[in-house]
């Protein structure tokens, strides 16, 4: 039981519904580690490398594609992100939890090359609502918001591709709702088989 | 959303795991109904028809089995066993979650006639004490006891057809487990489509 593997928690859905501000609150209420990405996008104000994210250059990218060394990678918005496949699975392998939040596009990898990671759509609670959290992000242009709002709308369409939905209305109830998502992946049979059949 | 399905939760496993106990924590801890079954055994001390259970003849039951008036029925120690079906799916419609305590048999037949229903195995710490459990239990007699044992071995076995697994070690444990496995199943993808696609 002691060395049972952890669970890849995968937090996904458009930009906009609030997947940052949910993981932030479940790194501080639940027993789960960060997964940290690498991206070749700049830095954004107050992000630091090996915290945020692992900042790399596009050739540095390319070259963790080559060797195999991702869980997931995606291009979006002209940038590489992507997820350091040792790093997760030496968590997991130490049976701690390991949360991910990243785009749909990674996140459709994920549940192929690790099944049985949990896939967790953080859904905003309208259309209208996900619309307005874009245009007043602030930090990108006209073309760019432009870009994330359509993208947006079409990343709606891929919930069906995940486990659970968990609208973003209320912090709090969200990061509660995921915690118990955590308590009962832990009791799923196929996770147990091991220690009981 | 407010006339979204109730989840059936069935809470199953060996005789002597202690699903009595841990339903009945549920109900008073949770928001969720019990469903009352059908038998054709003899009422034990202190139970009362239409309360623990519908006592029935054997030509009654029978009968709800000819009409088809049945969710789930088994024959165990030669006694029937059933959910009247009508019951659970009105609960279920007007949006209500509903317990059902019952045998592997029952649970497995559950899984046939209403496949998103939720199945919960009961297990107990160990094999050692499910056998301490049954034989001190003083409600059956010898033969009885070795029937209950023999069996409670096979169904054990049965685990692998169910969705979760929770050990029954201290039951406000279980019971918050279970609680949180109702939290999770109503954010399942599945279960919302209706409301966001």
């Amino acid at each position: 039981m002691a060395n049972k593997e952890g669970i890849l928690l995968v937090l996904s859905g458009p930009s906009g519904a609030g997947k940052g501000t949910i993981c932030k609150s479940l790194l501080r209420e639940a027993e789960i580690q960060y997964s940290i990405s690498a991206t070749t996008r700049s830095p954004r104000t107050g992000e630091k490398d090996g915290r945020e994210y692992f900042f790399l250059t596009k050739e540095d990218f390319e070259n963790k594609i080559k060797e195999d060394a991702l869980l997931e990678w995606a291009k979006v918005y002209d940038n590489y992100y992507g997820t350091p496949k040792k790093f997760v699975e030496d968590m997991l392998l130490d049976g701690k939890d390991c949360i991910l939040e990243i785009d749909p596009q990674g996140a459709h990898k994920v549940r192929t090359n690790k099944p049985d990671g949990v896939l967790v759509f953080i859904a905003p609670p309208s259309m209208h609502e996900l619309e307005n959290r874009i245009t007043n992000r602030g930090t990108e242009n006209l073309l760019e918001i432009e870009k994330r709002l359509s993208c947006a709308k079409e990343e709606m369409l891929c919930m069906h591709n995940y486990d659970y939905v968990v609208i973003n209305d209320q912090v709090e109830v969200a990061t509660e709702k995921i915690k118990a998502i955590l308590v009962a992946e832990k009791c799923r049979v196929q996770r147990n088989k091991a220690c009981y059949l």
